[in-house]
């Protein structure tokens, strides 16, 4: 009989054409398919809470897929573990009510994104952005409450995939550790490049190119090609996903 | 006129075959050679500390080249870095008196191995060594001790790779921080795999397989078979170098 069943995954997305499967390019959903459909020597589909684009990570990604298989709860996790590369984990299995839904059931969605102030280290370059400049830090913690509540983020968001541009965000947040930044973005969701746009006018906040006000401007205006700047995807990883 | 470049080299060694230059593999030296002959449009050749295996990292490596040209030293290090991928950076460039050799004036090297307890973590995977169990990491503290002073490390070396196996370790220590273990090692010089080997029967101690007065026993039989456990590359690296 068929049963629905409910993963964590945790992936470096270094090597990977992002999360969603596609024709030509090495995706995370593929490598996840091929083992799942390698257990069950069946086809089979899994459906994801979203997509990450290349380059970015995931602490806790959320899919689920249905299974006939008879494999003791217990045992899921290191068995789809066991067929995975290195750099994919599932962190957590449960077998769940046939009703749940990975994308349909999602109540928030965290981001994170680090950036670093310091001289460029080679050895963390694909988990954290470098920028080797002093940023107006104070500027920019004032500037992200701006993010806050419910907006139309045409101005943040790529071309033409969202139709409804209209986003909430609950909670945003900037922390610094030293030289370390860490922003924090809780939300109903994204729309593609969402945060590292936002994470880009942050960045020329701090860099004192783009005034604190135009935040809200950039609302109002739904302009997409003025003073875009996408900080890059290996600073940013989907931390967590409440249902 | 020719005059002598000393460079302190970064890299993360998850995509090279060690650094040593090889026929058939991409090493660490040879794409540093390729960045500097492209500079010099002739062949140049570079002389490090020492080298590094497969997997294994460089936060301070030491090389040294001749060069004839007109660049300014505070414009090195630019010059270099903008011909190299991300995951090699140099970190530090000084004009160095002729004499000067970056392996025969080695007074000491320091490689540290980073061990978690915690989970694995698909992002820290190139990074670290995971072994997801709890150690006696008292009694590893203890026999790390034994590795100080001036031994025969012959049943902590690869086949036959070393013709004098003596080596003095001035200083070895264990620094655990919850379930994140630091292991540091600095001596004269270090054998093949010396390092991994040392932290391989630490690991075995931790797992109560080995006994602490094994390691002593270890130095009189020079025994290459007996238990021997390398741990994985990927958790060490090549921290400092004196001269």
């Amino acid at each position: 009989m068929l049963y629905r069943v409910k993963c964590i995954v945790q992936y470096d997305g270094s090597r990977y054409h992002g999360f969603q499967r596609q024709t030509n390019h090495h995706t995370i959903q593929q490598e996840i398919e091929k083992a799942l459909s390698k257990m069950h020597k069946n086809n089979i589909e899994i459906h994801a809470a979203g997509r990450t684009d290349r380059g970015v990570h995931a602490l806790s990604q959320v899919f689920h897929f249905d299974s006939n298989l008879d494999i003791k709860p217990y045992n899921w996790k290191s068995a789809i573990n066991s067929l995975f590369p290195r750099d994919i984990y599932i962190k957590n299995v449960e077998i769940v009510d046939n009703s749940f839904h990975s994308r349909y059931n999602v109540k928030s969605k965290e981001y994170r994104y680090y950036l670093s102030l310091n001289e460029y280290n080679p050895i963390r370059s694909r988990y954290v952005c470098f920028i080797n400049k002093q940023l107006d830090v104070e500027k920019m913690i004032e500037a992200i409450k701006l993010f806050e509540g419910t907006h139309d983020f045409t101005s943040f968001s790529s071309s033409s995939l969202d139709k409804n541009s209209i986003r909430t965000i609950h909670k945003a947040l900037l922390i610094q550790d030293d030289n370390e930044l860490m922003f924090s973005f809780n939300g109903s969701g994204f729309l593609r490049y969402q945060v590292r746009l936002m994470v880009g006018a942050l960045i020329q906040i701090g860099e004192n190119r783009r005034e604190i006000d135009s935040i809200k401007e950039l609302y109002f205006k739904k302009d997409r090609s003025k003073g875009r700047f996408n900080a890059e995807p290996q600073g940013l990883y989907l931390y967590n996903i409440e249902y």
